[in-house]
This record gives C-alpha cells, sequence and structure tokens, in this order.
C-alpha cells in the first residue's frame, strides 16, 4: 500500500516532515523523503522501525521505482482521495510491474479513530494546553481591544506553550459578527453588550485539541443568560450523552432537544459535533443522519451553539474522549458566562 | 477548464477560503465553494465577475454536474498535480458527456510568474511587513532567551500589522543548529557566541513574502565577520545581477562565485532562491540548471547561505522584484551584521 495522506504517515510513523510517502507491505515500512528531512525523519521514525530513504527525486517516481520488484500477480493500493492524478500516472509508469492499482478510501483513518494509551495522554495535553490559553485571551478581552488582538494572544501564548502551532485558524467574533460560525479575526474592536466567541485550538506532539468558550462584554442581560444557560445545558446533555455504543445522532439530538425546547432549535445551524485527533476534522461526525456507533477511545468535540443573526452567537465546546459507560471531558476550562 | 488548486482559484477569482472549484470556459467562470463561505465569496469574487454556485455537495460531483452540458467533442482540462484520483472520478462519472479529459501542469501557474501593478503593491507591503517584524524580533533576542520565544514574538507581531499569518513556518536557529537550513525554532536558548538565523515570512493580502537575517550574541569574532562579509557580497552580487531576460543560472552564479573566491563554496549546499506570490514556493528556481531567463514583474528571493556543522549557519535573504535592465529590492531591513 502506498500510503500519501500526511496525516496517516505519521500515525504510522511518528514523521512530522511535510513531504513523504510511506509504503507498507509484508516487510519493513519504507518511509521516502527527499534532504531536507535526513536528520528529522531519522530521529522521528526510529521507534517504528521504518526504512528510510532519501530522495531527490518526486516522491511518486521513487514510489513507483520501490514497486517495480512486485509480481504481477500483485495488488498495490493507493489513497484515492489524497493522491493526485500527476502522482498516479508518474508511480505507475515506474513500477511497470503490470500490477493491479486499486483505490481505498478511509482504510487508515478507521484505524486513527480509535486512540491508544499513547495517544490519549497527548490529546489530554492539548485539551489542557488550549484551556489555559483561552484564560490567557480572557484576561485580554475588553471593551477597545481589537478580535485581531485577541487572536495575537493567543497564537503567542499558543507558542509560548510549546505548541506546534493553532489547529485551525482562530476565530474571535465578537457583536452581530458571533453570529458567523466561522467569523475570522477582524479588524473589530470588542464594545459593551458584545458577546464574543473565542474557537481555538492547539497542536501538540502532533494532536490537536479545538475549545470554544463565548464571553460578554459588560454584564449580560437576563435574555442572554437565557440564551447563554440553553447553550450550555444542550452542550452538558450531549456530553452526559457519550459513552461507547451510542449513535451519533443520540449525542446530536441530546443537544438538540434541549434547544428545541427552548424555541432555539432554529439557530443552531451545524452538526454537534467532529472526531479529533491528528486532524482537527475526522471521524466520526456528530450529526443528525449519523447513525454510527461511538467507539471507546475515540475523541470527539461536543460544540452546540446558537446563532441570532444582527444580535450575535453563543457556541460552547469542549473535547469529549468516549468510554465505556461514559466519557472524560479533555479540555478543563470554566464553562460558566464570564463578563469582560 | 475545472481549476481546483486554491492559489490559482484565488489568482482568477480573489476568493480565499480553503474549499473552493472554479470552471473557466467560454462564458463567465463559476465559483463553486459550500454554504459557510456564502458571504465570502460574494464579497471577494464581486470584481472577478465569477458567477457563484454554493453547494453541500462534494466539490468534485458539482463540477461534474456542471459539466454534463458539454458537446461530446469538448475536451474538459484539469489541474493533475492537484485533483486527486477520487475527485477526478467522481467529477468524470457526473459529466457523463463522453467529453476529452485532459491534464494539464503550470498552466496558470506560468501566468502568475508576472505579476501585475495591483499584485506588486501587495508584494511590496508584504515585504515591507516582514521587514518591520524582524525589527521587533532582534529587539526581544539575547543570551538567555529561548527560540521558540522569539519565534512568538515575531508571529504575534505578524499578526498585530494585520497579516493574514505566517508565510511558512519560522525559523530560528542558534548556534549549532544554525547549520541546520531549515531549522524549527525549539525550545533551545540563544548564548554568547551564537550565530542565529530568522526565517520568516508573512501573507499580506493573499501575497507572501519571505525574508532571512542571521544575527550574532555578543561581539563576533574576525572570522565570523568574515564569513558574514562573504555571504553579504555574494547576496549583494546576486541581487545585482537580477534583470529581465538574465538566465536564473546566472544570478545563480553569481552569488556562488564570490563564495568561491573565498573557498566557502561547498557550505553553500542549496540554490539561491525562489519565485514568490500567492505561495511562498513559486516560478522560477534560481538553481545552477535553470536556463530559463527572469521576466520583468517576477519576484524572487535572494538567499545565499554558508552551513558549518558544529559552528553554525549564516544567511541573508531579500525579495526582489525584476525590471527591465535592473531590479527592486522589496525588503527593507538592514543588511549588517548586528550584535545583540
Amino acid at each position: 500500500m502506498l500510503v500519501s495522506h500526511l496525516p496517516n504517515v505519521f500515525y504510522l510513523t511518528g514523521f512530522t516532515g511535510d513531504a513523504a510517502m510511506l509504503l507498507v507491505g509484508s516487510g519493513r515500512p519504507v518511509l521516502l523523503t527527499d534532504p531536507r528531512f535526513t536528520s528529522q525523519a531519522a530521529t522521528e521514525c526510529r521507534a517504528s522501525g521504518a526504512h528510510i530513504v532519501i530522495t531527490r527525486k518526486p516522491l511518486s517516481q521513487e514510489a513507483g521505482e520501490h514497486l517495480a520488484a512486485l509480481p504481477r500477480s500483485a495488488t498495490a493500493l493507493f489513497e484515492e482521495d489524497s493522491l493526485s492524478v500527476a502522482q498516479l500516472r508518474v508511480a505507475r509508469s515506474q513500477a511497470r510491474c503490470g500490477c493491479h492499482w486499486k483505490p481505498v478510501l478511509g482504510l487508515i483513518e478507521a484505524l486513527r479513530e480509535v486512540k491508544d494509551a499513547e495517544e490519549i495522554l497527548r490529546m489530554r495535553a492539548a485539551a489542557r494546553a488550549v484551556s489555559r490559553v483561552v484564560e490567557y485571551a480572557i484576561r485580554v478581552a475588553r471593551a477597545g481591544v481589537a478580535e485581531l488582538d485577541i487572536a495575537a494572544e493567543i497564537e503567542y501564548r499558543m507558542k509560548k506553550l510549546g505548541a506546534e502551532g493553532p489547529s485551525f485558524e482562530t476565530i474571535v467574533a465578537s457583536g452581530a459578527r458571533a453570529a458567523l460560525p466561522h467569523g475570522r479575526a477582524s479588524s473589530k474592536r470588542l464594545k459593551e453588550k458584545d458577546l464574543v466567541v473565542l474557537d481555538l485550538g492547539v497542536i501538540l506532539r502532533g494532536y490537536c485539541s479545538d475549545l470554544t468558550r463565548t464571553i460578554h462584554v459588560g454584564r449580560a442581560s437576563r435574555e442572554v443568560r437565557a440564551w447563554y444557560q440553553a447553550v450550555l445545558e444542550a452542550q452538558t446533555a450531549a456530553r452526559a450523552a457519550v459513552r461507547d455504543g451510542v449513535e451519533a445522532a443520540q449525542v446530536d439530538e441530546a443537544a438538540r432537544s434541549v434547544l428545541r425546547g427552548r424555541a432555539l432549535e432554529r439557530y443552531f445551524v451545524h452538526s454537534t459535533g467532529h472526531g479529533l485527533g491528528i486532524e482537527v476534522h475526522e471521524r466520526p461526525s456528530l450529526r443528525k443522519d449519523q447513525k454510527a456507533a461511538l467507539k471507546a477511545g475515540s475523541v470527539v468535540t461536543i460544540e452546540p451553539g446558537i446563532y441570532l443573526p444582527g444580535r450575535g452567537g453563543i457556541r460552547i465546546e469542549d473535547d469529549v474522549l468516549v468510554l465505556d459507560g461514559g466519557s472524560e471531558t479533555l479540555t478543563t476550562a470554566s464553562r460558566e458566562l464570564i463578563e469582560v
């Protein structure tokens, strides 16, 4: 099998460089990379036992040359969603083995869904790091400060805590902009009565976290408190529903039904969460049409939110480890409504 | 033509979202994206005149459905290095037009090599921004400060200046680590007599800059000064060689011959530079085997360096706009050896 999706290469070998392909077969796995990564590959791949090949050729060409030794009866699997048409053409023409090239989809991603003990340690560390970072961000948030300045503080603190970087572009969305589920930080300044959605994640030792908190500038009105309480109850209900064997759709429904009871369901315009690991969006998806059962050892986000056009939005998101008969919430930042 | 490489989509439409495909034919171009980007696409694509289609389907499926109207005699071009095998399969099966699918490579990238007036304004702004950022970094660099803390300061200042982010992972490599051409910032602290290579870039309004400066902790020895002077002369010679029509290899040779004259050529282990624009590595490549002529309106990096195993490294890099009969250096930070 030719593994070309870099998160899958990292999963199988520990290699974090941004150019690699991996050949997995009956013998030792073979990692192909270029001379920029000679010493890094040797260090990072040691535990996996992968044999390292440093090449100046295009990796698809090098992969094809390695596969040229295969018998005609062999089947070469490749990841069809991460190999480009050009890469397949080059690999095939070099291999000249007449073997059968067969596309696969999601094979290694399915293995990655259930984390092992070492992976869980890393995800817990990434979740704790992002929980600390959001506290720094809340400390600098006040009327007059620009969204971009808060985002800069967030990413600065991530780096200071030793993170490789943010796991996605940090979202700071205030006032009416908080009604955009994916509002990039802008030069808009926070002002009195703004709701402010902070959505951030770090990559730490290769694993992602993803956390959202919503704060309020100044004293929140009774109406805003009621909205916040509704989202918090929806989020708590969904977290309580997480356990090995439960259908993803049931977790989504746990959040949705709380909001339905407050006549807020129509403002909840996305799904309840997604898997998390080496990538920030992985299997499973916690959507209402997903019948698949959650598995112990998966980590999922739980992030219901409501978006009131022109008024703002509220989202509360934690990272949750699925366990037999229950769950562990990995992110630790306070979930109470904070007024700044 | 089905355009799937996002920097090419941005070049043709101005769209900066991270999910899009573009169909370009005889009529109005058609941008395909998903509901997260509804308002963003409308705003960003206005000037290009592209028609926007918002879809919840996979973009390759939507693209295929649009192409279903093509006659059997038509040819559908696709970018073979950015379309995955899976995407081509889906698009083809949806198109069902029996038309001819033809791979192309580097078609739009070739157009992007020569920048227009608006692009040059943006590249000049990105180059000035990175020049300011490096000055902040040099101000915090001193013995005892960790490489990662300097990298955190750099990325914080980028964000504060309004940049979308770094154009690549910021390099801060000190002491023996400066001998690694791609040394990621680590927890190593700067100490007396370290050379420190700072290599950073910003993306500002969609365009990249890329700058390297090398500083010294404490008073530099006569030997270090001589090395620095050699690299600076090599870099100055290469910048002086840049003009419309010159072979890329001649610019590389201008730098290389200076280092050869000081018996330092064997420590110069990479090429002299690369094109720069929407992506941080573009055409042309300034390598000794590149006979292609530079074109007025291109922007290239000029970045010779020497790497002395165990001792450290020195690299000086600027961004240079190719002009008729000469060039303009866009980055403005001082090139003198700075001792901190």
